[in-house]
């Protein structure tokens, strides 16, 4: 399959892209609101791969162009970046595609990291309220820390959650999650669902920071 | 140590009161609004732990005389029943005790179970609110399948969370979850990190209806 990473220059991007790009047969489009921060981005990922042995394409282009070209499109945007971005590629996606949300919301004070979802109830309800009706919405990824994804020396061996309320997209997904080794996707219902999905993200930053010798968390439910 | 468990007729109550009964020598005592009730449901572990070989006492009394006798005082009720069991037992807790409290809030409608705090932000939170101010409070045991835990048979293997605002009651708390053979201790901070804690209860539901083949699920972090 044809993946497109937006905001794929940013850290759970480049994860996303080298893990697919390394461990499958899918290719991997970057995609920036700056094609040429796209382009340059996706060399560096080339040039990471090859001194691996890896040798494959990953092209870079703006948003629309990487959407346009692609079966599954990951918005690994911030997420107050999440609604424009669906906005500038929304005539690219059509029923046969599949959006991929991997932001949540968070806030920061004195204590810790605090899940803060927009109004819509969690990032990827929003993500659902802003795509055409017709395109299939699921909700992954959310608590891969970054780091430990780009790192394909890091061993994974945790779990990605999915929400989505289409259950052929949420298969796709499902198949594309543990095509990456070390990864087991779990189906964690509908988008309904998705708060207590996201909020797992700001937990893991609260207990690496308040447990030493413990960073860059994944979650295993056993 | 003298660990009180409110509501130690309940499920949750049940487990924690096994489990320390069997791993450890602290002294367990059952609390609930019945004291009948409690001294029918302490024989009954005592049956379970002496058919195992674990020849120990365990009392049952009402919820204030368990709380007065007790170092920890777990609040192993409901969260509706969470500030009118601490008024009933506050006149008994001083600043040697330990308020531990295990309640999450949930509600369940057709997509599954979701995070429903009360209107204090989290059930710790209000638990903080309700006990006397010199009583330290510490969040621990939310994610814990109250059958696995009962069941001495099954493995636990899995991390517990504790939130809390006093260092020493926090030590104390992770000295006697740790006394339990398979948990692990965490802290994720004070209580205002509470709700994401709680939050991962309802989730740790929607994956065992959603996957075939999981349920009592606990959370590990890695």
């Amino acid at each position: 399959m044809r993946i497109a990473l937006l905001g794929g220059t940013g850290d759970i991007g480049e994860g996303l892209a080298l893990r697919w790009a390394y461990d499958t047969p899918h290719e991997v489009l970057i995609g920036s609101r700056d094609p040429d921060r796209a382009r340059q981005k996706a060399e560096e990922y080339e040039t990471e791969l090859d001194s691996r042995g890896v040798d494959v394409k990953i092209n870079g282009f703006d948003n629309a162009m990487a959407a346009d070209r692609a079966d599954i499109v990951v918005l690994a945007v911030p997420p107050y970046h999440v609604a424009d971005t669906i906005d500038s590629v929304a005539s690219k996606l059509d029923d046969a595609d599949v959006l991929v949300s991997p932001a949540t919301g968070m806030k920061r004070d004195d204590d810790g990291f605090h899940y803060h979802p927009p109004s819509a109830g969690s990032v990827t309800q929003l993500v659902a309220d802003s795509a055409p009706d017709d395109v299939p919405v699921i909700g992954a990824f959310h608590n891969l820390a970054a780091g430990r994804l780009a790192d394909l020396d890091a061993e994974l061996d945790i779990d990605v959650l999915l929400v989505g309320d289409d259950p052929d997209a949420k298969e796709t997904v499902r198949m594309l999650t543990e095509g990456i080794e070390g990864l087991r996707a779990l189906d964690a219902g509908g988008i309904a669902n998705a708060a207590e999905v996201e909020s797992v993200t700001p937990l893991l930053v609260n207990v690496a920071m308040n447990n030493d010798g413990l960073h860059d968390l994944g979650v295993r439910f056993e």
